[in-house]
């Protein structure tokens, strides 16, 4: 039997159903416990939910029935799918009863005392958690949030060049897949033979949350200083159904050369791969040579989809150098992200 | 019947169809040569080319004969759809033949005494003929060019920017259409669910053609002064069968206010449409105020193509605005570009 | 000025956009109503609607400001792009407070006193109408319906083959286009890299409509006389914008020649062209003798979108004739085939 | 170490890599010779080979020296992703000196003392062999061939129906995945919002193959007693990636019911699975219930690919019953389908 007895709110979306399947499959969570909105509730998990991610939904989790999404779950932790508008208030009350929960949604990321975590890049963040606990008088429970999943990708590229080089200014183009907007999302009228060169609140996403990821803990862990990064970015949705890529102009403080870059991105540690986590992958940073990549087809599952890809690492005429990212927005961006928070919270302790 | 008399060279290509298609149907100008290579030579138009813009080839062409490419054509003036690799040398026997040659290949784009065209953004360019035939001993003969696809959009967004404000920077990211690799072009393997982060050859063409497009006449009409602009391009492929999207960050010498920058677009001037050219349109460039445009599908063909669509002004955290571009990538950014020419020209009796 | 008033119910959805698009341009039809759900009523009609057909919605209908579906519009006849689920009540009280309606809803078109109409299929059937009115007691109103978008292609192509060679068996396999479930209609999920063999409700459509509309009307014109021919489809929706595909198996009780059913399409005559209808198209099916023809892209708006193609007609190897058939199915298929409806009673006199 | 070691010819292709995908992870076959072209000859085999299947080609195979597609391979059998126009007398060549010739090449399918073979549906036919060596003096190399990729689904929907049930005559109407065309195969151009209804030479291949694989084996093993089967196709090429779809009408000389048409489907055994072939799977067919179900995206990597699913199984109007195949064109239709004639081979002792 696995360790750790997990829950998911929001199992039935596209991001839950993520979870549901990275959970089936890891070694270190037991799936006990799934919640939705009122329309699933009572119903088994395999009538509640159109499964859209392959054939069929894993034998596991067919017959569990539909919970609300509410204290009383059979589980120790929680992973949150839920939509943003209904997180806020949700994942507090969660906590508060005493769950741990690991959300995937937007509302609780820029909270001051609620580490948003990306565990190769930040994970002295999770000492925020002692301030939280105090701030809001919870006994064990907590909120531990991952990014947003164009911020994932861009984040893990910047971490190593800040740290060896310091970064001052970015401009960020992305071209993001359909799976980033659910299900039913992106109506297909709106995106065969099209580009949308808008997703709605993306971009202060990407101006805001790299900076609070590559940013300091404060002495006392009462909160994190933000990087001194400006960020620009342009969000656009294309035609691809998995993997964002991002296209990069970076300033730097101190100038590097391309092989210092190519070494530092090649080279980054994994400190959840060291400790264990299942889920980590090592390299976490494919660098790639050749003129045309990374792509989607080929590149988003790479390291399970754990890992991102970085190409195209080249002068720019403007700044310092140009490079282009590809990360798989549902499993690195979303599921997996979560998935991984939790376990380097395990591999340390602070799930017991 | 109509007064010039005109050829293509490339006709079976497809930017040669596209002429074949604009000039059927142009007032100006009447079809009496199609060319193309060995393969067609000799054949009628109709079997020589698999037509792909609608169901059929205009009745009007169907039965001429398709020539070699080269001095001999039945016509004052030829279009060319030449590949770049060709259409260096055969260009210039053509000139030197005392044709007028309107070129879309990238071959003489960057020669001095070549002029570079949009007769929008630099009219005044034509000049530069007189130094070309006095260089070259040419007669009556002359090539004029229009830019690559890419290029067309973005400078004549730049154009009155540049003018009223002086433009610094510019750092720019593409979603280019398929059409723009030709026939058969992108393998549907390499795009269907896809995004290629590299045009081989296209972002050198971003760096240099909107400089010499914005440069100023030097006095004697002997060249063309480059602007002082500094463009960084990244270019894309992506899944839409027309239409150049272009994600632009712009640093300016004087900084406008938002209000002063839709100004300067929507009020933008069309020289040859002044002048009555049949292929120009007014206004030349829209301007959009929804979140989410310019899209392919919806705005690609507005002014029949000739009009592009600026939309997503906005500040721009880096630099000092941010703004989306859309132009249709056969016709305003090759084949009608370059009719278009021709048609300021005729309307200023210089191909008489 | 146009002579006939004309309002549209559902003016804000995808056919009722097109309706919009097609009248503006029409010369015989003014548009002085537009009618849509409670949601849009009271605004302009720019406003109340998102324009997907193109840059913008015709510069005449902006500020019409939008009005309920009921009685009381400004307008002497309704095209109807109501959903089904709406449209069966709503149409019966236009039609009896005195409105024409010209339908494209799904509702009344197998009513027997209702005429489900192609005209140049079965004008005839238009006789019913005086038992309509008796029947329901209505003194000018009407309903008169258009086929379901796939069934006119398959019946346009069917209907001089079973006049001449008459026809037992049909198996039809549809390839149908994304317009055709409307906005925001199929996600991009289920679509992109993925065929769903699957349209709720269609098939039943495929194996009534096209015998109502080959039948014969039963003497008294007090109804139809459904035809002897056996239909079994299967549709499936494709990555299409535009364009039903439909490949057919035909079983005939006198075996033509191929060169006799080329013949009997080529010159399948059009009684509204005949008879001056604006949006008549001659010929009205298009036969091509390409192995790979038709395709959407490059077939679907031949005639303004009104002509069909047919292509691969060539033996089966079960039946007798195997044959491939393209229409718009949006214009053919839906809005221009109500107007054409309206058309060709506009030019017997019915509509005075 | 692996037993048994295979060569690739035509190794660099699109069919080529799934061959070499396939063998670097199988546990009975050893990649120990990769054969291509002229141009690859030489050159190691990741220079020589763009891998198109995923990020990188496997690490094994990397440093394989590419040779001609000629006798003097470094291995015990091949596997053949020769295109058709060379395989026949390289296929020919090979058998003579010695090599067993598992082909995916339509070359030799049709010959009488060739095996065409998909293991679950006629593994005795290999009996063909004693006759194929005596007939060409072979002494220990063989052919035995697998269908066309879009043959293969059909004919294991067709089996059990046909054993159980006597199939007289089927209209079949595909939807192909746009990698049975290999690469770069289908230009963007032509598929994107389009739908091609024609595929060369596919249309033949799908009256004659399942004839062959559903026939006899005549007594002496002398050849193969074609099954009556009539057939009758119509092929069509759509914008998905991998995975043929085919809906077919069937008309059964002995009427069954639809619950005797899933049992037969569901149970259908797989005798290389019972004989433990490690990629056969159990089961090879998957009858789904839904309504909208096989799908491309959804069910063409169940079995990893091996696996067909079956879906839609309804009264057909003209004959007896409709159903949906889906199968993975590359996988089961083409390189995993060979492997599994050689495991076959391999557990009766064939390939000592």
């Amino acid at each position: 039997m696995k360790p750790i007895r997990a829950g998911v709110l929001g199992a039935t979306g596209a991001v839950g159903q993520r979870f549901v399947q990275l959970l089936d499959a890891n070694p270190w969570f037991e799936i006990t416990a799934l919640a939705a909105s009122e329309r699933s509730v009572g119903r088994p998990y395999h009538e509640a939910c159109t499964w859209r991610l392959s054939a069929d939904s894993p034998a596991s989790v067919r017959d569990i029935v539909v919970k609300p999404c509410a204290p009383g779950l059979d589980c120790d932790l929680v992973f949150s799918a839920l939509p943003s508008s209904v997180a806020g208030p949700v994942e507090i009350e969660m906590a508060a009863a005493g769950y741990g929960v690991l959300s995937n949604a937007s509302a609780h990321r820029m909270d001051p005392d609620v580490p948003l975590l990306i565990p190769e890049v930040n994970p002295e963040h999770l000492a925020l958690l002692d301030t939280q606990r105090a701030n809001r008088g919870w006994d064990k429970g907590f909120i531990v949030t991952d990014p947003n999943c164009s911020t994932v990708g861009m984040t893990l590229a910047l971490k190593p060049l800040h740290d060896a080089f310091g970064i001052s200014r970015v401009i960020v183009t992305t071209m993001q897949a359909l799976s980033g907007a659910g299900y039913p999302g992106v109506p297909s009228l709106d995106i065969i033979d099209n580009v949308v060169p808008f997703i709605r609140n993306e971009e202060d996403k990407l101006i805001d949350e790299p900076r609070k990821l590559l940013g300091a803990l404060r002495p006392g862990s009462d909160g994190i200083e933000m990087a001194e990064v400006t960020i620009s970015p342009s969000c656009n949705r294309v035609a691809t159904r998995d993997g964002h890529m991002e296209v990069m102009s970076i300033e730097f403080r101190h100038k590097p050369t391309r092989e210092a870059i190519v070494e530092a991105l090649a080279s980054f540690p994994s400190k959840p791969y060291q400790m264990g986590c299942p889920s980590a992958v090592d390299p976490t940073i494919i660098v790639r040579s050749e003129d045309d990549r990374p792509q989607p087809v080929l590149d988003r599952n790479v390291g399970n989809g754990m890992a991102i890809t970085v190409g195209r690492i080249r002068p720019c005429e403007v700044f310092d150098y140009k490079l282009v990212t590809l990360s798989h927005n549902t499993l690195r961006g979303a599921a997996s992200g979560s998935v991984l928070n939790a376990e380097i919270m395990a591999a340390q302790g602070m799930l017991s």
